[in-house]
């Protein structure tokens, strides 16, 4: 299978390294970045590529071709599947948005990890991709490396999903948890997170829940078949909980959780008490997401929700079921 | 899709019920007990059959013939999936493995929740369904409603499988948990058990590690590509475990479980101290297993491993995957 990778950031290179090292049978034609690519219609040779890429961008590789970029790959209909790694932008989805459409309209698989389109653009994609005949699938969208879509398409096909409950962010899940077995406060914790490198300079994205709304928004569509939108999402992030709070739970043996709720009329992200015992409450950067269904009753599944080679995992499995 | 169910016990009925009550597209042809079967070419009148066979076998059932077996409605080949669900023997794997044969051998496919044929003939089934390029899926054998096997094949895709470690006999974790949160003994809460039709009569296929043992095997095939037999697990049960072995475990943040771990060179059953925080520490009769692989880094599955439409489901999930 030909694959062409569009984004070459921390997952893009992930997907790079990974397919190279675990000599996995997929042909990466195109590798493009901002304003240049690397093509080549036999294969790229991916040792070159990650060695001449160590320590800088994909602009300064002596293969580097200036006279392609994205789009142009994406008209050359060089590969089978179309990888779509820009940077998540919640506000337009772009520029995701309109690679993943002329990826789609062009009669080609999409596969990406990008939040994004898959949030603002849902139905429409959806409907491109079937119009089109054309898989598009964003596994590493929900929980990184942990199956959270796939899971419900493949391993529990032919149950109803009632429910779903799920900690889909791992940075504010770490304070969390730090808060709870330190006793110590919301703004000290977020700081050493920030020094270690799991909280980001501006934390809101996660700390004011708009990542784990974005999950939300991207479950209601795909296992309630809504139109779900951002500003359907009713938000509370953890900003305003106290260590009082939280060891007032801790020692009830409950845990404060940031929690994604979605059900057919749900559509909630918000701080909630969850049973130390229970299967969700899973601590430190971990995701966990509860489906509750007709037939298996409860699946609950744990893993890391970000990370290079977790994140690039999910897209390989993507690219792999096509 | 047609498709013929041989065993019409719990699990028999249990997908009889869910394909009626889910107005699932599966058609089924054929229903067989010991000695007689229901057949109707167009599809059994499922609302009758379960109506008709509430209280009593299917040998009572009105529209039952005796001049039809599960042999005979093999080899008619009326349906693309043969579900075999009689009860499972570890000793010779019999009836089920001589069913499985028939069907693997005639080009139809199999789906089993019998975990006898999966554990003793692997290998040997497994090349006979890939010689008669048909399927063979067993999903319900491990775990129950809980998707493990096509977890790994399907959703971790390109990964692979370092190790597994996993709770996998409900009755034994329900025994171990009641055991650590009221400091009672084993006799006592076994006998609770068996009241409440958790534990059975005869607690030893449970209790001394047997089943765990079972589904250790089949992981051992599924995901190393080995040939493991029973014998060749070291087992220990928790027969002889203490309530003050449990309660110091508690003490220290730890609960006992009977895991069974799997890698390349480890098989074996026995019970070990988990972290009452780690993700495989689940309570009940809940099952969990905690998969290592290269790419995802871990994934834990959690969920029901045993219970009627639970197993159904499971079974389901595998046959409409065909």
């Amino acid at each position: 299978m030909k694959i062409c990778i569009i984004g070459y950031g921390t997952v893009g290179r992930g997907v790079v390294e990974l397919i190279h090292k675990k000599k996995l049978d997929v042909t990466v034609v195109g590798v493009c970045g901002r304003n240049c690519g690397v093509y080549d219609e036999e294969g790229i040779d991916l040792g070159s590529l990650i060695d001449g890429t160590k320590d800088v961008g994909l602009d300064k590789y002596p293969g580097v071709r200036r006279d392609i970029d994205a789009n142009k790959m994406i008209d050359m209909k060089c590969a089978d599947v179309y990888v779509e790694l820009t940077p998540t932008n919640v506000v337009d989805g772009e520029p995701g948005y309109s690679f993943i459409r002329r990826i789609l309209a062009n009669g080609c698989h999409a596969v990406t990890s990008n939040k994004g389109p898959v949030v603002l653009y849902y139905n429409e994609l959806r409907k491109l991709a079937s119009a089109n005949n054309v898989k598009f699938l964003y596994e590493a969208t929900v929980g990184g490396a942990m199956p959270v879509l796939n899971l419900v398409r493949e391993n529990l096909r032919g149950n109803r999903v009632a429910s779903v409950r799920g900690i889909l962010n791992g940075t504010t899940n770490y304070i969390l948890t730090r808060m709870g077995s330190e006793g110590a406060g919301f703004s000290q914790i977020l700081k050493e997170a920030q020094e270690l490198g799991i909280a980001e300079k501006d934390p809101s994205y996660d700390v004011d829940g708009v990542d784990a709304a974005a999950k939300a928004v991207i479950i209601a569509n795909e296992f309630f078949s809504r139109d779900a939108h951002m500003e359907d999402v009713d938000v509370c992030g953890i900003t305003r909980i106290t260590p009082e709070f939280v060891s007032l739970a801790w020692k009830n043996g409950f845990s404060v959780k940031l929690i994604v709720e979605v059900g057919r009329d749900v559509l909630r992200v918000a701080p909630r008490l969850i049973e130390r015992n229970h299967p969700l409450c899973v601590d430190g950067v971990l995701n966990a997401v509860n489906i509750t269904v007709d037939m298996a009753r409860e699946v609950t599944v744990v893993g890391y929700g970000a990370g290079k080679y977790e994140t690039a995992g999910a897209v390989i499995s993507d690219i792999l079921s096509i």
